[in-house]
């Protein structure tokens, strides 16, 4: 890991708004040309949402000649499921359900939420509880899912405590830069959750791909690397992962933090509280409707856009006409934030009933590990 | 932790013959004052094999009040039990018999021999076999003791990790020196060790007394530092330790390692392999006879001397005979070693005898954790 590559730190708030730095400086490849090797894209694969991988390639012959392949990924259990942990696990879910041969994975990072945010565990053992309400509200299939919590999983943290042989405190640095020591730990705990599908006890090495949030990238090299330090014991296949793109802040903010509420929105917001949030948001409109009857709106820049593109319209063609009618300066800012919180809101309303129904099964799901 | 303070390095090979340093720069006690507290002194105590300690009057109250108290070390299972894990385990086993509210917990540190050695856990495994059975030989007694390998005690990875948060670089640095990352892992693996008896599960908070050679303290230091920052989580008593000397090479190298098998006894080694070893060690004896029946010899720098004193001679009148029979001149280092040679034969092929009978049931204890 060369020291003067610009360090992504998916701890942090750093906005990467230059995708293509990382295909350059990284080594992420474009999804262009495998969207359409997909039996049906799905929407954050159709809009590019989803944007770059690595090794995807396997999973998509894993699809074709039926063979076993997982997919991974994890919450953070620090409090209610928002738009990039949605994002995260509708991913998932979507690759779960693209083969009967999928297993999917999910890790709740206990140890990372206590390391990183000092939440004891059993805070974070109820935060799990809703957090995997909202994921089997999402759609996953239990029967095809392996849910767990790292402070209970031995063997995540037993690899975890191995992979500490093969990393140097100078390989972390330069990865994550200058960190609490407790992050690192839980930096290698993760690695053994990505791996964790690929033990004995899970049918042994598969190709497994971990969808995961741009800024996630330096997880998943060092996951990368030490898979093939271990190979030989192992027989690990080296990861693969899918990149999407980070939902901006709906204020313009920099930072989406817990200080700033009305900059993000959650699966948990009363539709009311999310509607109030959306139409407090920042758009792509110009200063004046003259103007913007005039130059059209710029969707490229308007969260509110962003908020259906990304995640409350599925119908593609209603995604265009918005983008067009924009741009032309036909739809005004004022209609269109009403027109999208009206979509927030019944998308809300059908998850949170959803939602409340799988709470007990949550419960139930967590409880066996 | 200042810096400038000179480093133990309980993974290296320091060899400590000024201990009273350790009193003055490290804060340990001298066991002086503490001897005559004991009912029935064990002969380490007797001849001030262990000659320092923190807080072990806590033991001390314990076994007067009859309160519960526990005696905690551990191996790295890499070999064969030799001269100073036999040390370590004898304290073990007579904290253990001093009060019937004593528990005796022991772990087999083989995160660490993965980490330090790169000794896979399957092969740790059967090593730990031998060394447990080694332990029930010499006296431990199974039903008041937990024996458990860390990779198999999520309890203690689960404290390993979650003390990650209570440390940073430099502390460990200052600690332990610039080591390999992989070591400082398994060094909070250890305090999750020594923690575990206060854990709800063991019953508590209560006093606990770790025996260690003097290379071992900035174990306990750490441990002591993380015992006090997570007092108000667990209400974790500081816990205690005693120190005992190193036991010297046999060939006076200030290496004793797998290299050099001759400087050191194992408790496998045949009885006339064992014999050998001492004929050959090396002596406080003088040039040439003459001078040693004219100016006696030097006991205090006998490696042979050092075997009875230790490990070999129960009876202190047996001891205090030889020294004087030495240092008048009267004994005669060649009569000396066959003596010794005979005693430890003989200690030997009683102790492989039992350790045979003890094997299954040390495998059976290993398995229930």
């Amino acid at each position: 890991m060369g020291g003067k590559r610009p360090i992504i730190d998916p701890w942090g708030t750093t906005r990467i708004d230059d995708y293509s730095k990382l295909f350059k400086e990284f080594g992420i490849e474009s999804i262009e040309p495998l969207v359409s090797k997909f039996p049906h894209p799905s929407r954050y694969l159709r809009r590019r949402v989803i944007f770059g991988h690595r090794d995807l390639q396997r999973i998509i012959e894993a699809i074709r000649d039926g063979q076993p392949f997982a997919v991974m990924s994890g919450i953070k259990p620090t409090g209610e499921f928002h738009l990039g942990t949605k994002m995260t696990a509708e991913e998932i879910i979507y690759f779960q359900h693209l083969s009967p041969k999928a297993v999917a994975s999910y890790a709740i990072a206990d140890v990372e939420a206590y390391a990183d945010n000092g939440i004891p565990f059993e805070e974070s053992a109820e935060i799990a509880v809703a957090n995997v309400a909202d994921l089997l509200a999402l759609g996953l299939d239990p029967k095809r899912a392996y849910v767990y919590r790292q402070s209970a999983e031995i063997r995540v943290l037993k690899l975890g405590s191995m992979f500490s042989r093969g990393v140097t405190y100078s390989m972390l640095k330069a990865i994550y830069g200058v960190k609490q020591f407790g992050l690192y730990i839980s930096a290698l705990i993760q690695v053994g959750d990505i791996l964790l599908p690929q033990l004995k006890d899970f049918g042994g090495p598969k190709p497994v791909v971990v969808p995961v949030g741009a800024d996630q990238d330096p997880h998943i090299r060092l996951t990368r690397d030490l898979a093939s330090k271990y190979h030989d014991q192992f027989g690990f296949i080296i990861p693969g992962a899918t990149y999407h793109k980070l939902i901006h802040s709906l204020t313009g903010e920099a930072k989406m933090s817990k200080r700033t509420p009305m900059s993000y929105l959650l699966l948990s917001d009363t539709p009311e509280l999310a509607g109030e949030k959306v139409l407090n948001a920042l758009t792509g409109g110009r200063e004046t409707v003259e103007k913007q009857r005039k130059l059209g709106g710029v969707p490229e820049k308007c969260v509110v856009y962003e908020l259906g593109l990304f995640h409350f319209i599925d119908d593609d063609d209603k995604v265009r006409q918005i983008y067009e009618e924009c741009v032309k300066g036909i739809r005004m800012c004022g209609e269109c934030k009403c027109e999208h919180a009206e979509y927030v809101a019944r998308f809300l309303k059908e998850h949170q009933r959803k939602r409340k129904s799988f709470i007990d099964a949550a419960r139930k799901l967590l409880s066996q590990k």
